[in-house]
């Protein structure tokens, strides 16, 4: 039976010339991305060069400027800006927290802390006594007796899931909803286990909102190892903490996507998108998150020109502003896509971290992915392969636009991921260059075949 | 049709009760070794605490006792020394190379070069012109000039090549055999690009050996940032390099491997045999290669006995002694089989580096493989599958044995490891305590198929 289905459906399909011309072609652009590759001192020059770039900063502005000339160095029709209102954070001044006394006996414990991302500062230095959760059912349960007192929540990855985004999404709930559901109850200040399965100490931020119902109250992320043992503390004894944070919002910012063309040669109004955001957060180099889709984007149109690759359909490579914590340039992409009208076919985002593909994940309609799913082994070669299921943060609004389009996401290898993702450590030297580079062989492969072959089924 | 395919084939299949019954009880290991395992502090504890351990050094005897003393309190129904003559190679120095002239010019520009693992000193400062080849056809057609000088060869890897093992084996042929193939026409010593991809400039050693019929040569291997200027320079310049190295033997070491036993209750004279090295080289922790198979060996023995696994088949968990410069442990534990009688049903080891695991490669029979490749699915919730092909330095040997007998090694993502493989930066930080897990998840997932059903078709 398998080798009945190997040369019924697959062995035809392998032999086709036109399977043959695909893996040639695929093949040229992936020598020519690990052989004369930049995106690896592309991403030096980002993440060392520049730094941090939280929206709302001089830095993302610079990197915008940087962005754009080196897209228009690498060739591309046109280039240019889309302005972007954003939201303009700031941090305000090193947080702080630390346990001071443990059943009534004064300490001195400092706790690593980072305040969430949009988290307001806590006017000055709190106190108060602590009392951990680990679920918001046992938050209900015990609602009584929060108030006045820090809420910790205990939000930690579930060990057992491959798919640490999966476990990213379980106990993110607390970090972004949190704040507010316990302010509901009195709380004043919350804390959180980093969102992380690293085991070193390092905070890690990340976007929170509030519930405009509530008092806005301070909200801090503990690295993993003091978070650990500050919830182990708060079952046998009775804590009190302090804490102090800074954050404050200035106007919003005038910001930008920068977006770049490869005009298509027969059916120029159908556009496909390849892109990652170029902000990050304040606290580290953004360069798994998200400089590694940067200029993994960037390496795939040095690629297309240097083999001289000339598409069908118009390829847009966007830069977009602003996904940390507003999400702003992913909407207003689609805003002004449907504004002009525009014809939008295919999506790729790359926001997951510059690690070794393992697959393109692909929303499609299940006649799409018939089509599709034939193209999965062409990805073989080079460690990745074509998954149902997947897309991006600022490419998803794109369904606004033309809701039956087809959306896809780079899926690297997660396991280090959230070891890095929005803490200190995630800096050039923790990406890897011929990984980061993979990763752009499989955006290269998927959108030549979305652009030659076109996605309707 | 690929309905059709999933109807009739997959899907009945993946519907037995004991697919089900397989898939529990690998998740129940699973489970166990994400939440519970102790590879990542034994790894800690070896790399950390007791260093790299060439064959031959106290660090060795030390390892061993180590893992025999754990291997006993992890409850092996027995666990024994099996004793192994190794060779007993000293670096003797620090090893030193340099550029001092260029083009007549004197210069001093140092190079960060190690001297490859079994070369011998060069008794005394050497110096003499350099003359650079990127293949051994090439010395061949210039023969004429190299007596007396210094042979550099470009052993860099094949960038595009995903496999980056497959890159290594090309390449590898440069250290392994480059020496007497350069003495032959009169070289006084070689030089070899590291084997590496890395991005730094840290040289890394590894095994060489000698044909006796030449003059056993000195032997180094040059960082690659340092190798690709040297290599450059070359092609323009006339350049005269200085080196000292100081290799020798003693006589050889009384080592052992280390091997701990579950006894089967159904087949117990049927041998299956999981395992990695406990040797390292002498300039690093050996944290990779292999601290991590060696944990992941021992996670499994406590992971089965977590989960009170009684095996139908004996298992073997066994650490060898000497893989890196002689395949001593390999050998003699191949040869006290035979000795023995011992019938030897399946084999597997990690040796390719504790990254996230793609897959367990096996080496068996056609009509085997139609049997396991059906396991496959079972190991996709852990990031792997199973592949045709594959096997391991210590275990292969046992074909000698058992000539039919199942192979196997286990795959992870291989994209790093030629990075530290061999270099200084193979320590206990650049290995990730999910990613090793994981390893040892499908590790143990593959042994409890082999030993539940057989390896027979």
């Amino acid at each position: 039976m398998r080798y009945l289905f190997f040369l019924f459906y697959c062995l035809p399909f392998a032999l086709t010339a036109q399977y043959q011309q695909d893996s040639l072609i695929i093949k040229k652009m992936a020598d020519e991305i690990m052989r004369n590759g930049k995106a690896y001192d592309l991403l030096r020059e980002l993440t060392k060069g520049i730094g941090g770039r939280l929206a709302g900063s001089p830095q993302q502005q610079q990197a915008a400027l940087w962005a754009k000339r080196n897209l228009e160095a690498l060739g591309a029709d046109k280039v240019y800006f889309q302005a972007v209102k954003t939201p303009n954070w700031k941090r305000g001044g090193q947080d702080y927290a630390a346990i001071v006394s443990i059943d009534g006996k004064a300490v001195i414990r400092p706790l690593k802390a980072l305040a969430l991302g949009n988290s307001l500062g806590s006017n000055g230095l709190k106190e108060a006594e602590l009392i951990a959760f680990s679920s918001f059912e046992e938050m209900e349960k015990r609602q009584e007796e929060i108030k006045g007192k820090v809420v910790y929540f205990h939000s930690v990855f579930d060990p057992t899931k491959f798919q640490t985004f999966k476990a990213y999404a379980e106990s993110g709930v607390f970090r972004r909803v949190g704040a507010s559901k316990a302010a509901k109850y009195g709380a004043v200040a919350i804390m959180i286990h980093s969102l992380s399965s690293a085991t070193d100490n390092e905070p890690h931020t990340g976007s929170m909102t509030y519930d405009e119902a509530y008092p806005k109250i301070p909200a801090l992320a503990l690295g993993p190892v003091d978070a650990q043992e500050l919830f182990k503390l708060s079952k046998s004894s009775k804590i009190r903490v302090q804490l102090q944070t800074y954050g404050y919002f200035l106007a919003d910012a005038d910001e930008n996507n920068v977006v770049a063309e490869i005009k298509g040669s027969e059916f120029s109004s159908e556009i496909i998108t390849v892109g990652g955001h170029l902000d990050s957060w304040d606290v580290n180099e953004g360069a798994h998150d998200d400089g590694a889709g940067i200029v993994q984007t960037m390496e795939i149109l040095r690629a297309m020109k240097a083999v001289k690759y000339q598409p069908k359909r118009t390829i847009r490579f966007v830069l977009f502003a602003n996904e940390e914590n507003g999400m702003r340039g992913g909407n207003e992409y689609a805003n002004q896509a449907i504004l002009n009208k525009e014809k939008h076919v295919y999506a790729l985002e790359s926001d997951e971290g510059g690690f070794t593909p393992r697959s393109i994940g692909i929303s499609c309609s299940p006649e799409q992915w018939k089509k599709f799913e034939l193209w999965s082994p062409l990805f073989k070669p080079y460690g990745g392969e074509l998954t149902l299921g997947g897309t991006g943060a600022d490419i998803a609004p794109l369904v606004k636009v033309n809701p039956g389009m087809v959306l896809s996401g780079l899926i690297p290898d997660s396991q280090r991921y959230f070891d890095l993702h929005h803490a200190k450590t995630d800096v050039f030297e923790n990406v890897n260059k011929r990984e980061l580079l993979w990763g752009a062989v499989n955006m290269a492969g998927i959108i030549y075949l979305m652009d030659h072959h076109g996605a309707n089924p």
